[in-house]
């Protein structure tokens, strides 16, 4: 597609960061109006080009024409509680991958129900922190809003369970990251505790995975005339690439290290600056 | 609750303090859209933990559960209309503390009519500026948007109207700030003016404000059983520890100097960094 | 009106600058959530006023006593759907000048339907990229989101025919920037194509040229009385000061040179600093 920096050898998830630079996916987000400046400056920075279009009579037709699509529960006024199933089920029909991010699923009602029908919907992943994954997969009561209390490790099994309800790509946000899918599961080791003091990193880390899927999303079907032959990055590696690379920006602000408002600066310029081998130096990605 | 760095001789602000950082109590918003990322990382700099929920069917729920609520009318989304007294009624019926920010009352219709109707829900603490302050209290026409065209000295008097009414705690912005309640009123000098050339601010002061009274909402109960003995930092305290946070990161801000985008990042980051005797140092505080 | 640190033979966009400080335009935004902070920050350094009253039974009241209005269609709620052509009508009842940004106008239905019904509401002037513009003039069907895929030499026509139709200034923004208006077609050189990284910036530029306009809107009707005689800067001129402003402070940003986030925070300082003389030294303004 263009010239790449990374070698043919290198993890595909690390292929993955090339084809987010060279493709530059369009994003639509429908999420939370806290992060949305934030969110649309890391996606920027990353090479992606985002949206944020989120009327009811307007999401169908957009979804179907972008490279990826985010639905985050943070903020949901009643016209996106409308709009996000309608976006969700468009961006199935036309083959665009889409993620949920189902903040504070568990705690509160409106969002409860709605994080349920858009997982019967098959999102191609799921981001989110484990007591949201727990609550999510039936198995806790969720945490104070985007509070978690517990870590990724406590919710493998729900995060299990959830990818093969969805037949996607599960991830769990937290000290590591962990993300599963049918017959894989990795760890994602990185980033800064800082990350967790500059609102909407992690919103932010949802819509980068929906951007990454959307520089994959053509590469695991090459040759599938002959049937599927994945020779390029998967779905899996897409959200691991996306997980490594916000890891990284934020190892790379923490050196800065004046605080929160310097820090979220400096991500979004690491954002912007990383090269996909500097992530993969920055990071630490094992298969279980 | 936790170990402090400050001494129990210290005034009672400067405790609110210190319980802001041990507690790290969680805010629910719901504010106008232009200012909601720049208080959440106010919020988190601060040691608070933010939230935003504003759904109609969710706010109940929430607030109860919540150790501060900020109802904010910058923008006042509809959903937000219908949101804001349920929330408020909910806190104050789980005796959550609640802070109004009437912004542009008195100037525009919706606001002015939700402000009144809100203000007779009996808030912890009104924080506003003085020409909002004097439409509240029904001495003034409001200014034109967020401006003000008064000093706080203006608005001693209808300050003193409106704690009467609450019961509550009235703080007025301005070159200093003044906090009144029931027998008590309280100049906070400090701060720069540079904080007037960054959106949200002040409406950050509505929200920390909120933090700080969920911090020290158990401490002057102590002893209920026997009678209130009023031990810790009380409701007027906080109010007045928020003020001064605000006021001494600006001042530390503004020692960067290089304009408004460079002010409102080290605002932040001396947010999370002011220790509280540090915060002392750097504000006047003068009872009246 | 005031001092004015700018010769009365400088050109009539550079003395807009002038009055531009000097007035301090309040400036109501009717805009998008993504850009709401920086689009308030942006005018707040440059020395106007901000608000974003969007509630429909709100600004028509607001916005008869602004001195601007931006109508800005990123993001659509539904209540802002309500709310623009109203504010739009009460604006032009009261002789104050607003924008139309028609993000995306073209590519969606809902707000290609009321980009053109706003059109049709005379507005004082059109910011646009030149997709937009061409879709606006019916010449081309719009890009993908606030994508672009062709420079303002191609909408040269298209601007003119708008211009025409309004009776108002068009201004096509890309990597120079034409001004077009009955008689008269200007292009703006200079900016930082880092600009494109951060969003809100074009937004901003569209609530910045409703503060020009609202801070010349006295000037060319000085002397009425015997008919009109111009002895201020035009409501193009105003435009013209607008993009040259944006493209200055970007200019001066990109010295920094760390990456989109630090050049963000340059770029607001720099809007905060420049005077008029620097920023006619930093662009180039041809007229055709």
């Amino acid at each position: 597609m263009s010239a790449s920096t990374t070698s043919e050898s290198a993890p595909g998830w690390v292929r993955a960061l090339d084809l987010l630079r060279s493709r530059g996916p369009l994003v639509d987000c429908i999420t939370n109006t806290v992060v949305q400046q934030i969110t649309a400056n890391a996606l920027l920075a990353a090479g992606a080009s985002p949206a944020m279009v989120d009327h009811p009579d307007e999401v169908e037709t957009f979804a179907a024409v972008a490279d990826g699509l985010l639905v985050n529960l943070g903020t949901i006024a009643p016209h996106q509680v409308i709009a996000m199933p309608r976006a969700a089920r468009a961006a199935g029909a036309a083959g665009v991958p889409w993620v949920l991010d189902p903040v504070a699923v568990g705690a509160l009602p409106v969002r409860t129900q709605l994080a349920h029908d858009l997982l019967a919907l098959r999102p191609a992943a799921v981001r989110a922190n484990a007591s949201e994954i727990l609550a999510l997969a039936g198995s806790g009561a969720g945490g104070r809003g985007a509070d978690t209390t517990s870590g990724p490790e406590a919710a493998i099994q729900a995060a299990g369970d959830l990818a093969r309800t969805t037949g996607g790509v599960v991830a769990v946000s937290g000290e590591r990251d962990l993300v599963v899918s049918a017959g894989r599961s990795t760890w994602v080791r990185g980033g800064s505790p800082v990350l967790t003091l500059v609102t909407g990193t992690g919103c932010a880390l949802g819509a980068l995975t929906a951007a990454l899927l959307g520089a994959v999303r053509h590469e695991d079907t090459v040759g599938s005339g002959d049937g599927p032959t994945p020779t390029g990055p998967s779905p899996h590696d897409a959200v691991i690439a996306a997980h490594a690379l916000v890891a990284a920006a934020g190892s790379r602000a923490a050196e800065v290290g004046a605080g929160p408002g310097s820090f979220a600066v400096a991500w979004l310029d690491a954002l912007g600056s990383l090269r996909p081998d500097e992530v993969a130096a920055a990071v630490g990605v094992e298969e279980l």
